[in-house]
Protein backbone atom coordinates (compact mmCIF):
# COMPACT_ATOMS: atom_id res chain seq x y z
CA UNK A 1 0.00 0.00 0.00
CA UNK A 2 0.79 3.46 -1.04
CA UNK A 3 2.02 6.02 1.33
CA UNK A 4 -1.58 8.32 1.57
CA UNK A 5 -1.16 11.83 -0.38
CA UNK A 6 -1.10 14.72 2.01
CA UNK A 7 -2.15 18.04 2.11
CA UNK A 8 -3.34 20.91 4.62
CA UNK A 9 -6.17 23.54 4.71
CA UNK A 10 -7.21 26.10 7.01
CA UNK A 11 -10.51 26.45 7.53
CA UNK A 12 -12.13 30.19 6.30
CA UNK A 13 -14.33 32.69 7.89
CA UNK A 14 -17.43 31.19 5.25
CA UNK A 15 -16.56 27.64 5.93
CA UNK A 16 -18.38 28.61 9.66
CA UNK A 17 -21.76 28.49 10.45
CA UNK A 18 -23.84 30.04 13.39
CA UNK A 19 -22.96 27.08 15.62
CA UNK A 20 -19.28 28.04 15.82
CA UNK A 21 -18.07 25.17 13.78
CA UNK A 22 -17.02 24.49 9.86
CA UNK A 23 -20.56 23.87 8.08
CA UNK A 24 -20.60 19.65 7.70
CA UNK A 25 -20.76 20.42 3.54
CA UNK A 26 -17.21 22.05 3.20
CA UNK A 27 -15.50 18.31 4.01
CA UNK A 28 -16.92 17.39 0.60
CA UNK A 29 -15.70 20.05 -1.08
CA UNK A 30 -11.90 19.99 0.85
CA UNK A 31 -12.42 16.35 -0.36
CA UNK A 32 -12.73 16.88 -3.66
CA UNK A 33 -10.03 19.73 -3.47
CA UNK A 34 -7.49 17.00 -2.09
CA UNK A 35 -8.21 14.49 -5.09
CA UNK A 36 -7.58 17.27 -7.30
CA UNK A 37 -4.44 18.30 -5.85
CA UNK A 38 -3.07 14.08 -5.45
CA UNK A 39 -4.44 13.62 -9.51
CA UNK A 40 -2.35 16.77 -10.25
CA UNK A 41 0.91 15.32 -8.68
CA UNK A 42 -0.20 12.09 -10.57
CA UNK A 43 -0.85 14.20 -13.99
CA UNK A 44 -4.14 14.01 -13.89
CA UNK A 45 -7.17 15.67 -12.93
CA UNK A 46 -11.18 15.76 -12.28
CA UNK A 47 -11.29 17.42 -15.75
CA UNK A 48 -8.84 17.06 -18.88
CA UNK A 49 -7.78 16.33 -22.50
CA UNK A 50 -6.74 12.13 -22.59
CA UNK A 51 -5.61 10.94 -26.21
CA UNK A 52 -7.90 13.72 -27.67
CA UNK A 53 -11.38 12.64 -25.66
CA UNK A 54 -12.31 15.09 -22.82
CA UNK A 55 -12.56 12.84 -19.96
CA UNK A 56 -14.60 13.83 -16.49
CA UNK A 57 -15.34 12.07 -12.96
CA UNK A 58 -18.53 12.86 -11.90
CA UNK A 59 -19.29 11.47 -8.50
CA UNK A 60 -21.62 8.61 -7.34
CA UNK A 61 -21.69 8.70 -4.26
CA UNK A 62 -20.08 10.46 -1.12
CA UNK A 63 -20.18 10.13 2.65
CA UNK A 64 -18.75 11.78 5.82
CA UNK A 65 -18.22 10.93 9.56
CA UNK A 66 -18.02 13.62 11.70
CA UNK A 67 -15.70 12.95 14.75
CA UNK A 68 -15.04 16.54 16.95
CA UNK A 69 -16.11 19.98 15.30
CA UNK A 70 -13.50 22.29 13.86
CA UNK A 71 -13.89 26.18 13.70
CA UNK A 72 -12.86 29.28 11.71
CA UNK A 73 -8.31 29.24 11.13
CA UNK A 74 -8.05 25.42 12.13
CA UNK A 75 -5.45 23.97 10.17
CA UNK A 76 -6.69 20.68 8.53
CA UNK A 77 -4.20 18.13 7.64
CA UNK A 78 -5.37 15.92 5.35
CA UNK A 79 -4.56 12.32 3.45
CA UNK A 80 -5.98 11.14 0.37
CA UNK A 81 -5.69 7.14 -0.54
CA UNK A 82 -7.08 5.29 -3.59
CA UNK A 83 -8.73 2.88 -1.47
CA UNK A 84 -10.19 1.05 -5.01
CA UNK A 85 -9.92 1.34 -8.54
CA UNK A 86 -12.16 -0.31 -10.54
CA UNK A 87 -12.93 -1.08 -14.15
CA UNK A 88 -14.64 2.37 -14.82
CA UNK A 89 -14.46 4.06 -11.52
CA UNK A 90 -12.12 4.88 -8.32
CA UNK A 91 -12.51 5.36 -4.97
CA UNK A 92 -10.89 7.11 -2.38
CA UNK A 93 -10.58 7.55 1.47
CA UNK A 94 -9.96 10.54 3.00
CA UNK A 95 -9.01 11.47 6.88
CA UNK A 96 -8.34 14.98 8.47
CA UNK A 97 -6.65 15.78 11.61
CA UNK A 98 -6.15 18.77 13.71
CA UNK A 99 -3.11 18.30 16.16
CA UNK A 100 -2.87 14.96 15.36
CA UNK A 101 -6.04 13.76 15.80
CA UNK A 102 -8.74 12.45 13.17
CA UNK A 103 -11.52 14.83 13.12
CA UNK A 104 -13.66 13.48 10.19
CA UNK A 105 -13.26 10.72 8.02
CA UNK A 106 -14.76 10.33 4.52
CA UNK A 107 -15.29 8.15 0.95
CA UNK A 108 -15.77 9.13 -2.42
CA UNK A 109 -16.37 7.26 -5.53
CA UNK A 110 -16.32 9.18 -8.92
CA UNK A 111 -16.99 7.09 -12.21
CA UNK A 112 -14.67 7.79 -15.30
CA UNK A 113 -17.10 9.50 -18.18
CA UNK A 114 -16.40 10.91 -21.68
CA UNK A 115 -17.70 14.52 -22.20
CA UNK A 116 -19.10 14.87 -25.63
CA UNK A 117 -19.37 18.01 -27.73
CA UNK A 118 -22.91 18.91 -26.57
CA UNK A 119 -22.25 18.93 -22.75
CA UNK A 120 -23.68 15.43 -22.36
CA UNK A 121 -21.59 12.12 -20.96
CA UNK A 122 -21.36 8.67 -20.75
CA UNK A 123 -18.95 6.39 -18.04
CA UNK A 124 -16.49 4.56 -19.82
CA UNK A 125 -13.25 2.44 -18.56
CA UNK A 126 -10.28 3.78 -17.41
CA UNK A 127 -7.53 4.29 -19.52
CA UNK A 128 -5.04 1.69 -19.23
CA UNK A 129 -2.65 4.67 -18.14
CA UNK A 130 -5.03 6.74 -16.05
CA UNK A 131 -5.51 3.08 -14.31
CA UNK A 132 -1.62 3.53 -13.63
CA UNK A 133 -1.12 6.40 -12.33
CA UNK A 134 -4.29 6.33 -9.94
CA UNK A 135 -2.94 3.16 -8.86
CA UNK A 136 0.14 5.22 -7.24
CA UNK A 137 -1.93 6.28 -4.99
CA UNK A 138 -3.40 3.01 -3.51
CA UNK B 1 -44.68 4.96 8.48
CA UNK B 2 -45.83 8.61 8.37
CA UNK B 3 -46.37 10.31 4.97
CA UNK B 4 -43.01 11.92 4.15
CA UNK B 5 -42.52 15.25 3.87
CA UNK B 6 -41.98 16.97 0.61
CA UNK B 7 -40.79 20.30 -0.57
CA UNK B 8 -39.10 21.47 -3.79
CA UNK B 9 -35.78 23.03 -4.74
CA UNK B 10 -34.61 24.92 -8.06
CA UNK B 11 -31.38 24.25 -9.16
CA UNK B 12 -29.46 27.44 -9.58
CA UNK B 13 -26.64 28.81 -11.68
CA UNK B 14 -24.20 28.87 -9.24
CA UNK B 15 -24.60 24.86 -7.94
CA UNK B 16 -23.07 24.20 -11.16
CA UNK B 17 -20.05 23.28 -12.45
CA UNK B 18 -17.68 22.96 -15.72
CA UNK B 19 -19.19 19.89 -16.15
CA UNK B 20 -22.20 20.99 -16.86
CA UNK B 21 -24.07 20.05 -14.25
CA UNK B 22 -24.95 20.56 -9.93
CA UNK B 23 -21.81 19.80 -7.75
CA UNK B 24 -22.20 16.97 -5.95
CA UNK B 25 -21.58 18.93 -2.87
CA UNK B 26 -25.04 21.08 -3.08
CA UNK B 27 -26.73 17.76 -1.93
CA UNK B 28 -25.77 18.08 1.49
CA UNK B 29 -26.80 21.82 1.63
CA UNK B 30 -30.08 20.76 0.36
CA UNK B 31 -30.91 17.95 2.64
CA UNK B 32 -29.98 20.59 5.35
CA UNK B 33 -32.44 23.15 4.03
CA UNK B 34 -35.17 20.40 3.58
CA UNK B 35 -34.70 18.87 6.98
CA UNK B 36 -35.11 22.41 8.22
CA UNK B 37 -38.22 23.32 6.30
CA UNK B 38 -39.77 19.70 7.61
CA UNK B 39 -38.37 20.83 11.35
CA UNK B 40 -40.09 24.16 11.40
CA UNK B 41 -43.17 22.45 10.21
CA UNK B 42 -43.44 20.24 13.56
CA UNK B 43 -42.67 24.14 15.39
CA UNK B 44 -38.81 22.93 15.80
CA UNK B 45 -35.52 23.62 14.02
CA UNK B 46 -31.96 22.86 14.42
CA UNK B 47 -30.98 26.15 16.59
CA UNK B 48 -33.34 26.42 18.91
CA UNK B 49 -34.57 28.12 22.74
CA UNK B 50 -36.08 24.80 24.39
CA UNK B 51 -36.80 24.94 27.95
CA UNK B 52 -34.45 27.80 28.23
CA UNK B 53 -31.94 26.26 26.82
CA UNK B 54 -30.08 26.50 23.42
CA UNK B 55 -30.54 23.49 21.70
CA UNK B 56 -28.00 22.23 18.11
CA UNK B 57 -27.33 19.80 15.81
CA UNK B 58 -24.67 19.27 14.40
CA UNK B 59 -24.15 15.81 11.77
CA UNK B 60 -21.97 13.22 12.64
CA UNK B 61 -22.94 11.18 9.29
CA UNK B 62 -24.08 12.05 6.08
CA UNK B 63 -24.10 10.43 3.02
CA UNK B 64 -25.51 10.75 -1.07
CA UNK B 65 -25.93 8.59 -3.46
CA UNK B 66 -26.25 9.85 -6.94
CA UNK B 67 -28.45 8.37 -10.19
CA UNK B 68 -28.71 11.18 -12.46
CA UNK B 69 -27.09 14.19 -12.81
CA UNK B 70 -29.05 17.28 -12.96
CA UNK B 71 -28.38 21.18 -13.85
CA UNK B 72 -29.17 24.72 -14.43
CA UNK B 73 -32.83 25.15 -13.59
CA UNK B 74 -33.73 21.76 -13.04
CA UNK B 75 -37.27 21.81 -10.70
CA UNK B 76 -36.11 19.02 -7.96
CA UNK B 77 -38.65 17.55 -5.95
CA UNK B 78 -37.24 16.15 -2.36
CA UNK B 79 -38.47 13.73 0.58
CA UNK B 80 -37.56 13.71 3.99
CA UNK B 81 -38.48 11.29 6.11
CA UNK B 82 -37.53 10.69 9.39
CA UNK B 83 -35.57 7.26 10.00
CA UNK B 84 -34.46 6.82 13.24
CA UNK B 85 -35.03 8.84 16.80
CA UNK B 86 -32.12 7.81 19.07
CA UNK B 87 -31.59 8.39 22.30
CA UNK B 88 -29.57 11.65 21.35
CA UNK B 89 -29.51 11.51 18.05
CA UNK B 90 -31.95 11.41 14.49
CA UNK B 91 -31.47 10.14 10.99
CA UNK B 92 -33.48 11.32 8.39
CA UNK B 93 -33.53 9.83 5.00
CA UNK B 94 -34.17 12.26 2.09
CA UNK B 95 -34.70 11.55 -2.01
CA UNK B 96 -34.50 13.71 -4.79
CA UNK B 97 -36.66 13.73 -8.11
CA UNK B 98 -36.81 14.73 -11.50
CA UNK B 99 -39.79 14.58 -13.27
CA UNK B 100 -40.86 11.63 -11.00
CA UNK B 101 -37.35 9.88 -11.66
CA UNK B 102 -35.05 9.16 -8.70
CA UNK B 103 -31.71 11.25 -9.32
CA UNK B 104 -29.94 10.87 -5.76
CA UNK B 105 -30.78 9.83 -2.30
CA UNK B 106 -29.20 10.47 1.25
CA UNK B 107 -28.68 10.17 4.71
CA UNK B 108 -27.73 12.27 7.51
CA UNK B 109 -27.52 11.49 11.52
CA UNK B 110 -27.55 14.29 13.43
CA UNK B 111 -26.99 14.49 17.17
CA UNK B 112 -28.89 17.05 20.17
CA UNK B 113 -26.23 19.45 21.83
CA UNK B 114 -26.46 21.30 24.32
CA UNK B 115 -24.61 25.00 23.91
CA UNK B 116 -22.73 26.39 26.38
CA UNK B 117 -22.56 30.24 26.49
CA UNK B 118 -18.72 30.17 25.50
CA UNK B 119 -19.99 27.98 21.77
CA UNK B 120 -18.80 24.49 23.57
CA UNK B 121 -21.59 22.11 23.58
CA UNK B 122 -22.37 18.61 24.67
CA UNK B 123 -24.36 16.08 23.32
CA UNK B 124 -27.60 15.18 25.54
CA UNK B 125 -30.75 13.09 25.61
CA UNK B 126 -33.47 14.58 23.23
CA UNK B 127 -35.49 16.23 25.10
CA UNK B 128 -39.10 13.93 25.28
CA UNK B 129 -40.91 16.85 23.33
CA UNK B 130 -38.67 17.17 20.90
CA UNK B 131 -38.52 13.38 20.47
CA UNK B 132 -42.10 13.34 20.25
CA UNK B 133 -42.61 15.60 17.95
CA UNK B 134 -39.62 14.47 15.51
CA UNK B 135 -41.48 10.85 15.49
CA UNK B 136 -44.17 12.75 13.87
CA UNK B 137 -42.20 11.99 10.60
CA UNK B 138 -41.13 8.84 11.49
CA UNK C 1 -40.56 53.02 -14.95
CA UNK C 2 -42.09 49.50 -14.33
CA UNK C 3 -42.92 47.81 -10.45
CA UNK C 4 -39.66 46.09 -9.84
CA UNK C 5 -39.76 41.98 -9.59
CA UNK C 6 -40.59 40.82 -6.36
CA UNK C 7 -39.38 37.18 -4.48
CA UNK C 8 -38.53 36.20 -1.08
CA UNK C 9 -35.94 34.12 0.24
CA UNK C 10 -35.68 32.65 3.84
CA UNK C 11 -31.63 32.67 5.09
CA UNK C 12 -29.82 28.84 5.59
CA UNK C 13 -28.07 28.01 8.49
CA UNK C 14 -24.98 27.11 5.28
CA UNK C 15 -25.41 31.18 4.77
CA UNK C 16 -24.37 32.17 8.58
CA UNK C 17 -21.18 32.75 10.02
CA UNK C 18 -19.45 32.24 12.68
CA UNK C 19 -20.34 35.91 13.95
CA UNK C 20 -24.03 34.70 13.81
CA UNK C 21 -25.02 36.42 10.93
CA UNK C 22 -25.54 35.81 7.14
CA UNK C 23 -22.10 35.52 5.41
CA UNK C 24 -21.80 38.96 3.04
CA UNK C 25 -21.03 36.71 0.01
CA UNK C 26 -24.37 34.65 0.12
CA UNK C 27 -26.29 38.35 -0.98
CA UNK C 28 -24.25 37.75 -4.34
CA UNK C 29 -25.50 34.77 -4.76
CA UNK C 30 -29.24 35.71 -3.51
CA UNK C 31 -28.65 38.30 -6.22
CA UNK C 32 -28.28 36.36 -9.02
CA UNK C 33 -31.10 33.61 -8.12
CA UNK C 34 -33.48 36.83 -7.91
CA UNK C 35 -32.14 37.85 -11.41
CA UNK C 36 -32.91 34.59 -12.56
CA UNK C 37 -36.27 34.11 -11.31
CA UNK C 38 -37.31 37.74 -12.68
CA UNK C 39 -35.50 36.91 -16.45
CA UNK C 40 -37.99 33.58 -16.25
CA UNK C 41 -40.97 35.30 -15.72
CA UNK C 42 -39.65 37.38 -18.87
CA UNK C 43 -39.18 34.13 -20.80
CA UNK C 44 -35.30 34.62 -20.77
CA UNK C 45 -32.14 33.45 -18.75
CA UNK C 46 -28.96 33.62 -17.85
CA UNK C 47 -27.94 30.84 -20.28
CA UNK C 48 -30.22 29.63 -23.10
CA UNK C 49 -30.46 29.25 -26.50
CA UNK C 50 -31.67 31.84 -28.93
CA UNK C 51 -32.08 32.00 -32.55
CA UNK C 52 -29.52 28.64 -32.68
CA UNK C 53 -26.91 30.86 -30.58
CA UNK C 54 -25.98 30.14 -27.14
CA UNK C 55 -26.33 33.11 -24.99
CA UNK C 56 -24.71 34.08 -21.64
CA UNK C 57 -24.31 36.75 -19.11
CA UNK C 58 -21.25 36.92 -17.48
CA UNK C 59 -20.88 39.56 -14.22
CA UNK C 60 -18.52 42.15 -15.02
CA UNK C 61 -19.19 44.21 -12.36
CA UNK C 62 -20.99 43.61 -8.62
CA UNK C 63 -21.03 45.75 -5.29
CA UNK C 64 -23.02 45.42 -2.71
CA UNK C 65 -23.92 47.94 0.52
CA UNK C 66 -24.96 46.06 4.04
CA UNK C 67 -27.15 47.87 6.12
CA UNK C 68 -28.43 45.49 8.91
CA UNK C 69 -27.33 41.65 9.57
CA UNK C 70 -29.78 39.04 8.94
CA UNK C 71 -29.67 35.32 9.96
CA UNK C 72 -30.65 31.77 10.12
CA UNK C 73 -34.25 31.60 9.24
CA UNK C 74 -35.18 35.21 8.46
CA UNK C 75 -37.05 35.74 5.26
CA UNK C 76 -35.62 38.08 2.95
CA UNK C 77 -38.09 40.07 0.36
CA UNK C 78 -36.18 40.68 -2.74
CA UNK C 79 -36.66 43.51 -5.38
CA UNK C 80 -34.72 43.35 -8.49
CA UNK C 81 -35.46 46.28 -11.20
CA UNK C 82 -33.57 46.77 -14.44
CA UNK C 83 -31.98 49.94 -13.98
CA UNK C 84 -30.26 49.98 -17.47
CA UNK C 85 -30.31 48.35 -20.90
CA UNK C 86 -27.52 48.85 -23.21
CA UNK C 87 -26.00 47.76 -26.18
CA UNK C 88 -23.87 44.84 -24.99
CA UNK C 89 -24.69 45.20 -21.43
CA UNK C 90 -27.83 45.06 -18.66
CA UNK C 91 -27.44 46.60 -15.12
CA UNK C 92 -29.90 45.06 -12.50
CA UNK C 93 -30.54 47.31 -8.92
CA UNK C 94 -31.56 44.82 -6.11
CA UNK C 95 -33.13 45.32 -2.10
CA UNK C 96 -33.34 43.10 0.35
CA UNK C 97 -35.65 44.17 3.27
CA UNK C 98 -36.85 42.46 6.40
CA UNK C 99 -39.56 42.98 8.09
CA UNK C 100 -40.40 46.25 5.80
CA UNK C 101 -36.47 47.49 6.83
CA UNK C 102 -34.04 47.78 4.04
CA UNK C 103 -30.86 45.26 5.17
CA UNK C 104 -29.06 45.03 1.77
CA UNK C 105 -28.86 47.11 -1.65
CA UNK C 106 -26.98 46.04 -4.36
CA UNK C 107 -26.46 46.27 -7.51
CA UNK C 108 -25.03 44.08 -11.04
CA UNK C 109 -23.85 44.49 -14.45
CA UNK C 110 -24.01 41.35 -16.87
CA UNK C 111 -22.50 41.28 -20.32
CA UNK C 112 -24.10 39.33 -23.41
CA UNK C 113 -21.76 37.12 -24.77
CA UNK C 114 -22.33 34.27 -27.71
CA UNK C 115 -20.66 30.39 -26.37
CA UNK C 116 -18.66 28.98 -28.91
CA UNK C 117 -18.41 25.05 -29.02
CA UNK C 118 -15.00 25.60 -26.41
CA UNK C 119 -17.09 27.03 -24.19
CA UNK C 120 -14.94 30.19 -25.15
CA UNK C 121 -17.06 33.20 -25.55
CA UNK C 122 -17.05 36.91 -27.15
CA UNK C 123 -19.43 39.81 -26.23
CA UNK C 124 -22.05 40.55 -28.70
CA UNK C 125 -24.72 43.40 -29.20
CA UNK C 126 -28.07 42.37 -26.68
CA UNK C 127 -30.73 40.79 -29.89
CA UNK C 128 -33.74 43.41 -30.16
CA UNK C 129 -36.28 40.63 -28.82
CA UNK C 130 -33.82 40.09 -25.27
CA UNK C 131 -33.46 44.08 -25.17
CA UNK C 132 -37.55 44.52 -25.44
CA UNK C 133 -37.83 42.13 -22.85
CA UNK C 134 -35.45 43.23 -20.10
CA UNK C 135 -37.00 46.34 -20.64
CA UNK C 136 -40.22 44.98 -19.13
CA UNK C 137 -38.62 45.11 -15.95
CA UNK C 138 -36.62 48.91 -16.35
CA UNK D 1 2.55 53.72 1.07
CA UNK D 2 3.82 49.75 1.96
CA UNK D 3 4.21 46.89 -0.08
CA UNK D 4 0.94 45.08 -0.99
CA UNK D 5 0.81 41.56 1.12
CA UNK D 6 0.48 38.92 -1.80
CA UNK D 7 -0.53 35.54 -1.69
CA UNK D 8 -2.06 32.81 -4.32
CA UNK D 9 -4.75 30.34 -4.78
CA UNK D 10 -6.17 28.33 -7.42
CA UNK D 11 -9.85 27.97 -8.64
CA UNK D 12 -11.33 24.74 -7.40
CA UNK D 13 -13.66 23.03 -9.60
CA UNK D 14 -16.38 23.60 -6.82
CA UNK D 15 -15.76 27.38 -7.88
CA UNK D 16 -16.73 26.92 -11.81
CA UNK D 17 -20.21 26.79 -13.49
CA UNK D 18 -22.14 25.61 -16.05
CA UNK D 19 -20.64 28.55 -17.82
CA UNK D 20 -17.30 27.29 -17.45
CA UNK D 21 -15.71 29.70 -15.61
CA UNK D 22 -15.52 30.68 -11.60
CA UNK D 23 -18.31 31.69 -10.44
CA UNK D 24 -18.47 35.49 -10.03
CA UNK D 25 -19.64 35.42 -6.48
CA UNK D 26 -16.12 33.39 -5.70
CA UNK D 27 -13.65 36.55 -5.55
CA UNK D 28 -15.63 37.44 -2.58
CA UNK D 29 -14.90 34.60 -0.70
CA UNK D 30 -11.10 34.46 -1.83
CA UNK D 31 -10.94 38.75 -1.00
CA UNK D 32 -11.89 37.93 2.37
CA UNK D 33 -9.68 34.44 2.94
CA UNK D 34 -6.60 36.53 1.59
CA UNK D 35 -7.55 39.72 3.76
CA UNK D 36 -7.33 37.31 6.89
CA UNK D 37 -4.12 35.47 5.98
CA UNK D 38 -2.93 39.67 5.79
CA UNK D 39 -4.76 40.12 8.97
CA UNK D 40 -2.96 37.14 10.35
CA UNK D 41 0.70 38.19 9.52
CA UNK D 42 -0.08 41.09 11.39
CA UNK D 43 -1.23 39.06 14.68
CA UNK D 44 -4.57 40.42 13.38
CA UNK D 45 -7.85 38.73 12.43
CA UNK D 46 -11.44 38.84 11.63
CA UNK D 47 -12.41 37.34 15.14
CA UNK D 48 -10.81 37.80 18.26
CA UNK D 49 -10.17 38.86 21.72
CA UNK D 50 -8.75 41.57 22.04
CA UNK D 51 -7.87 43.05 25.51
CA UNK D 52 -10.67 40.62 26.91
CA UNK D 53 -13.20 42.12 24.40
CA UNK D 54 -14.48 39.62 21.64
CA UNK D 55 -14.32 41.99 18.39
CA UNK D 56 -15.12 41.55 14.61
CA UNK D 57 -15.19 43.12 11.43
CA UNK D 58 -18.77 42.69 9.46
CA UNK D 59 -18.67 44.01 6.14
CA UNK D 60 -20.58 47.18 5.16
CA UNK D 61 -19.48 47.41 1.58
CA UNK D 62 -18.42 45.13 -0.93
CA UNK D 63 -17.47 45.50 -4.92
CA UNK D 64 -15.41 43.56 -7.51
CA UNK D 65 -15.02 44.34 -11.15
CA UNK D 66 -14.23 41.42 -13.18
CA UNK D 67 -12.03 41.74 -16.08
CA UNK D 68 -10.97 38.59 -17.88
CA UNK D 69 -12.25 35.27 -16.55
CA UNK D 70 -11.04 32.51 -15.14
CA UNK D 71 -11.70 28.76 -14.54
CA UNK D 72 -10.38 25.57 -12.92
CA UNK D 73 -6.72 24.92 -11.85
CA UNK D 74 -5.66 28.47 -12.85
CA UNK D 75 -3.46 29.66 -10.12
CA UNK D 76 -4.39 33.32 -9.51
CA UNK D 77 -2.35 36.01 -7.77
CA UNK D 78 -3.84 38.09 -5.38
CA UNK D 79 -2.40 41.42 -3.75
CA UNK D 80 -4.50 42.65 -0.75
CA UNK D 81 -3.99 46.58 0.20
CA UNK D 82 -5.08 48.63 3.13
CA UNK D 83 -6.74 51.20 1.31
CA UNK D 84 -7.66 53.17 4.14
CA UNK D 85 -8.08 52.99 7.88
CA UNK D 86 -11.31 55.06 9.65
CA UNK D 87 -12.27 55.30 12.82
CA UNK D 88 -14.07 52.47 13.62
CA UNK D 89 -13.42 50.62 10.09
CA UNK D 90 -10.99 49.40 7.17
CA UNK D 91 -11.33 49.28 3.67
CA UNK D 92 -8.79 47.11 1.94
CA UNK D 93 -8.33 46.81 -2.31
CA UNK D 94 -7.54 43.54 -4.03
CA UNK D 95 -6.52 42.79 -7.12
CA UNK D 96 -6.62 39.79 -8.88
CA UNK D 97 -3.75 38.52 -11.69
CA UNK D 98 -3.36 35.31 -13.86
CA UNK D 99 0.07 35.34 -15.68
CA UNK D 100 0.73 38.84 -15.02
CA UNK D 101 -2.57 40.06 -16.56
CA UNK D 102 -5.36 41.37 -14.23
CA UNK D 103 -8.42 39.49 -13.99
CA UNK D 104 -10.31 41.20 -11.61
CA UNK D 105 -10.46 44.34 -9.06
CA UNK D 106 -12.71 44.58 -5.54
CA UNK D 107 -12.57 46.63 -2.69
CA UNK D 108 -14.39 45.95 1.13
CA UNK D 109 -14.75 47.88 3.67
CA UNK D 110 -15.43 46.39 7.28
CA UNK D 111 -16.36 47.93 10.20
CA UNK D 112 -15.07 47.08 13.71
CA UNK D 113 -17.26 45.51 16.60
CA UNK D 114 -17.57 44.21 19.88
CA UNK D 115 -19.60 41.01 20.36
CA UNK D 116 -21.78 41.30 23.69
CA UNK D 117 -22.56 37.26 24.92
CA UNK D 118 -25.77 36.94 23.45
CA UNK D 119 -24.15 37.36 19.81
CA UNK D 120 -25.52 40.52 19.26
CA UNK D 121 -22.82 43.68 18.30
CA UNK D 122 -22.09 47.44 18.05
CA UNK D 123 -19.69 49.24 16.10
CA UNK D 124 -16.73 50.50 18.18
CA UNK D 125 -13.88 52.33 17.84
CA UNK D 126 -10.69 50.66 16.27
CA UNK D 127 -8.36 49.87 19.60
CA UNK D 128 -4.93 52.08 18.85
CA UNK D 129 -2.54 49.13 18.69
CA UNK D 130 -5.44 47.37 15.93
CA UNK D 131 -5.06 50.43 14.13
CA UNK D 132 -1.44 50.66 14.29
CA UNK D 133 -0.91 47.21 12.93
CA UNK D 134 -3.78 47.51 10.46
CA UNK D 135 -1.36 50.58 8.99
CA UNK D 136 1.73 48.85 8.45
CA UNK D 137 -0.84 47.47 5.08
CA UNK D 138 -1.27 50.91 3.98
Amino acid sequence: MAVPFRTSRRVEFVDTDVAGIAHFSNFFRWMESAEVEMLRSFGLSVKMVWQDQELGFPRVAAACDYLRPVTFEDLLDISVRVERVGTKSVTYAFEFAKDGEAVARGKVTAVCVRMHPDRSFESVELPAAVRARLEQGA
